[in-house]
């Protein structure tokens, strides 16, 4: 059961708040003897970090790590690693309007009919703040996967206006304040987004994810395959609608052969693809080709436009957000996508070592 | 964990292969006290049969269901329940041709690079018709779920051609062997399809599944969201490549107004949504509005028309796949996805269950 | 989840009632490309078999074990292996006396408590025939132990009556009806089983089950601890009502220096222990010395003499139990007690391999 | 997988080290609004608390507990509460001494030879520390299976010397610094454990555990008996090497028909058993009876009296444990296998209601 863990063999568990004195989660099964310190982790968190640029919240929060627990002399253990970051800037503020006020797009009614209770300061449990902690996770993730694998991602899309494949530059990602592969996109972007927050809207976005190097052999069918449980770690970021792996919906309107990864043989006995519409997963499991995939994420629903809503009383009321929001919430899902996908990908490495032992680390053929 | 199991409450575990001498699957957890037969499996099995129009493949499979456990007098007993269907149509053949192939597309390079054997006859475990004993187990949950909770799917889009949504018909869609609920499209379809077919190449498709009268509050936030699992079992299908909730993709370029669900009172006092872009799922949570999700299927990868690959000996070779071939594999998946759908809203319903022992079975409110 | 599967990386599910049509298992996580045919099974369901001597149920079951998928070419595939064997003597009766009755000492209050229905018909699914499947599925654990690992079993204590463990002979196991290691108790016993067959008793027992050649490092703290693992394995087994590892409940009256294991270096760098009280596990991870675990069987339930009861009908009435019974339901509990030991260990055996890639395959020291 | 989480549906995660700067766990799957705040786990934490008399280790915690999460105006909310426990005494002082070397009886050498590295300050991750926080969690336990079910535990025997049944009272177990039930054993057991620190020696102990209260139907056959996961608990505690339940190892040696425990009818339509010979449990579900439980506490291993060890060099030495121990570890054991007995139960309440959702509350009979 996995209310609030994920994965299985490297097992991420996450508590906290919004408005709480602080967020955690424990890392278990983390192998032991990987060099691990604060510094690690730290990078990762400063990129998910609020009030860093003008198109996202300006809530002040440090999002400074700590470790409790299973690294000793700089070195994990094996044994559970902790990790706390304090919340610092829980503004003290009449919460009198979203108390009893469902927000539309909001988990808020959801809560209320779950649990009949719910944290409504910042959205409680359900606000974004949460992953933070698996972008410290993620970090984590990446050791365990080690040098050898390199997960990037990219903002691809905001609005309806997607970036041109043909541009993509990803040295452009850490240029702009957006993640964007493309750097005239990125420009149109900046303007579209300023005119979205001074008419009080918000925006929508899709992110691309790329890990370049994954061993062949990672997934289990039927019920592990990689690609379905990337679904749902993608799919459980807040705010995401949809997720697609390689060609993704387009496979849909490709014939048979259009859609078909030939294969040749590479110089040093390795499978060389000629095209990677499968996005590197065949029937569930890594080939060695990049991992890609990519997920859609709604537009903020925190808006200064009212919006029709109820409240717990069964009133009809008119809602509209101030206060310090992202008007694109899918500029910061980047890193937090890059986590997930560290996180499962380390999980299936682990759990591919169980079941192989023996298991090759390269898609060279034959094996015997 | 979960090679082979499905679920975490309500928990099927799948086994067989394509040619081996039976398929079937153990579905642990069902309440007891549910009148359940064969009866109550087969039409949804009979709906997802090879062989039953020129559209699917021809090979012959009776797929008739047996209960050999966890049913007592026709009532389940809260014991597992095995299912098991045996293959009939095993057609004796030259197996050389694929023996040691990598087929572009299937799954034959991966089980090789994660194993270092695998059964090839039919595809072995990655064969679609593991998805039979999904059907089976998915109307077992339809059990569970009970009367009030419909569960419906249709075939949206074929090649790149999709339905014209003003047409909709539920009722349409048992009237062609398309699924499709637009008259007009299902007879453009099957002439794309013959088309196909004679061309020796293949179409994808998409699958929308829909399931109504669910109750608020299935879910769990933050890592067994709902959204997030029908995502993985959505994407866990074979030839899956994408899926969405809701709006879906079309969510990223929607402003946050637009894709708004406002609320008002019913008389019946539950709230009322004045539209569906969520999907009726929020923060992970079932609303009380309809589940709405979308797969896309790539097309059939085995396809009469050459295609370079190599062998597992590293020779490189041309593969074409001759005989018994779904030319659009998206149209057996859609019973498939339906009950994949009921799976996991029974187990969610069970785990629900569990933490909320006096949990409403309706959106009415307030609950004090 | 765990109703009815038993481990997490090597995972089985059983399924099946006494008086069904058969009885099953899946075995999911066997590492590939071990060899296996239904006659690395077979003997040791030939151990646990009903029928063989007079101090065992006259119940005749063949108990052929059939391998229904997961096995390609007399090679495991990764894929689950699928066990069924078909229920012979469901021997024709009038159940009337126990349809509504509760035996004291058997589960058929419990179940009608929990589910409001149960399957009486030999006792349906509490049954200690499910545990044919545990001893079928043991044998899979121990080819993936490999052959270095040797998992034996004995019966130690029949009724109140113990074995001189100064005449211990595992040879001698194999030559009585008992499985004891002591020829001269297996003769007393002999007159104790037919005295207690005769006057309508039973008679309980203990099993003592050692595993040798185990590596160091199985075992997983805090919550997966390989002593812990083991005891709830043991006390899963029918009937059983205590569990002790190593020097067990005697362990409470030595003083701290008689309980030490004093430890030297053997000429091979490993470490040699003078003494094994802690059972061969410190902390809940095995050193590599024997796993030494013992259980206690409770006297057979079903007996001659009439005992007082209730029926569901709320009615007081008598119960004794005619017809072919267990007069020391200890006995066939020797190859179910060690099928367990090597569930638990091939489990752990995956999981170790999984946090520790490069785990070391002996107890030598020093690692660096 | 369950490294360090305990539970599956009530799941409790711990994490933290002997002498790192904190210790903590995650509560998560606990029920929403139930009434809870730091001054209902904090007494549990005092009866387990080190430094409260002559007869314990005299490191001093004050063990006060904090809520970082979860609770939201004194009410649960459904989500994971997050529990932690700073460290106080982490005596500064030189681990020259055991930082190589491998205690007897003590996890060194196999964490060593599992993980290749280990927090050697006071034990690290093994330490009976962590045990604070199963009491912690014990106490939310209590809350969720409500008033109607107590939980009590006594020490029934210390070194050799076990407690004299017919002089039981469960009010002398607050009386004296053994939770000993029995006034005359406690003053025998002064004696012993000062005669044992004394000589540098330690001894061991039997703990009972009790659970009243408790309804009917808990527990899962096959492989989530309640047995046999209240089995797991108390083994998984430090330093224990058995446990029985109800008759336990002395049910060997009864005949069949004094060990049924025969049914009557109560006045209030609910079955009254004669005698509790299985401790509450059948068929691995509870009866409704009381739940009886016994577990053997190995005598402490840090003894001042030098044995034969070797360190992680391959080195022989000889290994004494000066500072801070108990004489008795069983002692503190007491409230640890109180709150082992409340996770499982309250686990399994969770459980039983998932499948059951019109689950009776009593053991009343005919349901129907």
């Amino acid at each position: 059961m996995s209310h609030n863990s994920f994965g299985h063999l490297f097992r991420v568990t996450t508590w906290g708040e919004s408005h709480g004195p602080a967020i955690g989660c424990v890392v278990d099964g983390c192998p032991p003897r990987l060099a691990l310190g604060e510094a690690d982790i730290q990078p990762f968190l400063d990129r998910r970090r609020p009030g860093q640029s003008a198109f996202v919240t300006q809530r002040q929060e440090p999002d400074q790590v700590r470790i409790l627990s299973g690294v000793f002399e700089g070195l994990t253990t094996g044994t559970p690693i902790a990790l706390v970051i304090e919340n610092q800037d829980q503004r003290s503020r009449d919460y009198g309007e979203i108390k009893d006020r469902f927000r539309p797009g909001h988990a808020d009614l959801a809560y209320e009919l779950k649990y009949g209770i719910r944290d409504y300061r910042g959205g409680g449990r359900s606000s974004a703040r949460e992953t933070a902690m698996r972008v410290a996770a993620g970090a984590i993730a990446r050791k365990v996967l080690g040098p050898d694998v390199t997960i990037r991602g990219a903002l691809v899309q905001m609005g309806g206006d997607a970036v041109d494949r043909a541009a993509w530059d990803w040295a452009a990602v850490g240029e702009n304040d957006f993640s964007c592969p493309d750097r005239a996109a990125a420009r149109r972007w900046e303007q579209a987004l300023l005119a979205a927050r001074k008419s009080g809207s918000s925006l929508g976005a899709v992110i691309e994810v790329v890990a370049e190097g994954v061993p062949p052999g990672l997934g289990a069918p039927i019920y592990g395959k990689l690609d379905a449980e990337i679904a749902a770690a993608l799919m459980g970021i807040n705010a995401v609608k949809g997720v697609e792996i390689g060609e993704g919906f387009a496979a849909a309107a490709l014939t048979g052969e259009a859609n078909a990864d030939e294969m040749r043989m590479g110089a040093d006995g390795r499978v060389v693809f000629g095209s990677n519409h499968a996005g590197g997963v065949l029937g569930g499991i890594s080939t060695g080709q990049p991992i890609v995939a990519r997920f859609a994420v709604k537009p903020t629903s925190s808006i200064l436009t009212p919006r029709q809503a109820v409240d717990r009383h069964g009133r009809e009321v008119d809602v509209l957000t101030k206060g310090r929001h992202d008007p694109c919430v899918g500029i910061r899902a980047v890193p937090v996508g890059e986590a997930m996908l560290a996180l499962v990908l380390a999980d299936h490495l682990l759990r591919h070592r169980a079941q192989n032992p023996d298991a090759p680390d390269s898609a060279r053929l034959p094996r015997n």
